[in-house]
């Protein structure tokens, strides 16, 4: 059997390491980017590499950008007191999409999960005590999965932050937007019913 | 609204364009990347780079290689006087995982589509037929899709072929190892049926 070249082979195994892509969509993939060698191909291996060598987490809050702190944190107008936990920097472009919050962010890099050895330490939580004391900080939003391991995390952060002079919040938790009740699990229904608000 | 910062913004819009990637799967594979810079992402961009280089067609057949003629071209055991011919480089890719067919291969890097504006220039059927005469071919097995344009195509090259000393065979069609009735389409069936066999 004379399967893909050696060279090519590799690349199909790299790009079958991405989420989203297996082997067979790896090939795909591999075989769609060589009909398009100067068009995609050429710009995806310069951009990876610009990125790879650029690309880096801010110091204070975790975001990724290309420079030592992140474009939000350099934005003065975004220092309104409030600063936003999220699990992930996708989470963090996933609230920026939706364009409703002024503040600053705090990105943790996971949760705390006893399973997976992740503890506090590596989650910059002692980082994000020492902002809320040195930059007048008066809202915490916390806005993790609504995972038990999420949950664990909101709450033990909650604990680290008490006696600060501070609010903390979450986000709600209900029926999302344009959802049938139908196809709801039992938690989110139990979890709107208990939140219910005068109509 | 600060999404990502502008590298990392293109270089999402450009794995987008992979098949199989959507905007969100695109953004999810970034950050994968990002968290295993030196691991993958490195080096994901220098055989990107290597294979836009150096990734040719076969002047022959047509697979994709990294030499003018392609290594099953190049084997003088698999000039066994059988030519399979097939749509795409992952069509050969898949009958070479097969391991079942030991001649060689004749990649159309199409099938004939009026709508698509595809004609037999498009399509090496010319360097088919020169090969046929100049090589001492056989026979010719079509292994195109058993879609309409597949078939059409199928029909236009025995038609280019007729009149010259060989066998055109296809591959069978029939039920699928491993397919239940039940959830084949009423074509694979009837197809099935017509070309049934003594037990």
């Amino acid at each position: 059997m004379t399967g893909p070249d050696a060279n090519i082979e590799n690349l199909i195994a790299l790009m079958a390491r991405l989420p989203g892509l297996g082997p067979r969509s790896a090939r795909r993939a591999v075989l769609h980017l060589i009909k398009k060698r100067t068009a995609l191909m050429s710009p995806l291996s310069d951009a990876l590499l610009h990125v790879a060598q650029t690309a880096r987490e801010c110091v204070s809050c975790g975001n990724i950008g290309t420079s030592e702190t992140c474009e939000i944190c350099r934005a003065d107008k975004r220092a309104n007191g409030q600063i936003c936990v999220v699990q992930d920097v996708a989470d963090l472009w996933a609230m920026e999409r939706a364009a409703v919050f002024k503040g600053r962010y705090h990105v943790l890099g996971g949760v705390l999960s006893a399973l997976d050895n992740v503890g506090p330490e590596e989650l910059r939580i002692p980082l994000l005590k020492r902002r809320v004391q040195d930059d007048g900080v008066r809202e915490i939003i916390l806005a993790l999965s609504a995972t038990i391991d999420g949950q664990t995390t909101a709450h033990f952060i909650a604990d680290e932050l008490e006696g600060l002079d501070l609010t903390i919040t979450s986000l709600a938790q209900g029926v999302p937007i344009g959802g049938e009740l139908d196809y709801l699990d039992d938690g989110t229904i139990s979890a709107a019913l208990s939140a219910r608000k005068a109509f």
